[in-house]
């Protein structure tokens, strides 16, 4: 089930699914928040480790973007960690701007779900830091 | 393309893939570091909610598994967020045991990718913290 040549190698060969894309997870390099959650197509993975920013593959638009390319809210690269079967990266970042949610937040995780029980209601923890109207095309 | 009400509610209504399934991203709730990357279905994202233990769904078994069943590596969820368009669940959890992954590191994040120029070797920045034959079975 596992392969422990890929696991132990120096050598990256992701390990793209059915679509072509691995996932991306971000964290803001130093607050350790996790800011957003992504996918990278080959040639965005190769323009991220190239450039230094975060490019990324929209699932929805089915196109390759660079983050901050409509809103400003750039991402520079601090590090880019590989996992142990190579279909996530991690990439932790200097966020530029005010925030790399599309609803104006700093994060996308701005809810928190009460643990104990089903049904409980989400409770939000970030407020909005910026006017996604006024960054984003609507 | 985006949906204001489910990035504005306060009800949990995952947006689940085609599978059935959401993407975990789970970190350590004291570091910060991102030790892993799995994937719940509804049933696994209700038991983690209920008893304040992380259970996933095993894509390549195909199975419920909860996280330290074999391993004893369990996970505490200390916070569980989720993401604008509900299809992401972060968890900061308090990890038990030696580490998260089964390769025997505590991340399976362990290897890091250098930037400026793609074809660069995998550097390693974690070692072993136990022996993986150890806790699981082979």
């Amino acid at each position: 089930m596992h392969n422990h040549d890929l696991e132990e190698s120096t050598a990256l060969t992701p390990a793209f699914d059915a679509n072509g894309l691995v996932t991306a997870v971000v964290t803001d390099a130093r607050s350790g928040e996790v800011l957003m959650l992504a996918h990278m197509n080959a040639e965005a993975l190769k323009r991220t480790i190239e450039t230094g920013e975060a490019w990324y593959f929209s699932r929805s638009r089915q196109k390759l973007w660079k983050k901050g390319e409509q809103s400003g809210h750039v991402q520079r690269v601090i590090e880019l960690r590989v996992d142990c079967d190579q279909d996530a990266v991690w990439l932790k970042v200097e966020q530029h701007g005010a925030g790399a949610c599309h609803t104006g937040r700093r994060s996308c995780f701005y809810r928190r779900m009460p643990l104990g029980a089903s049904g409980a209601k989400l409770e939000f923890v970030e407020e909005k830091s910026f006017d996604p109207k006024s960054v984003y095309d609507k």
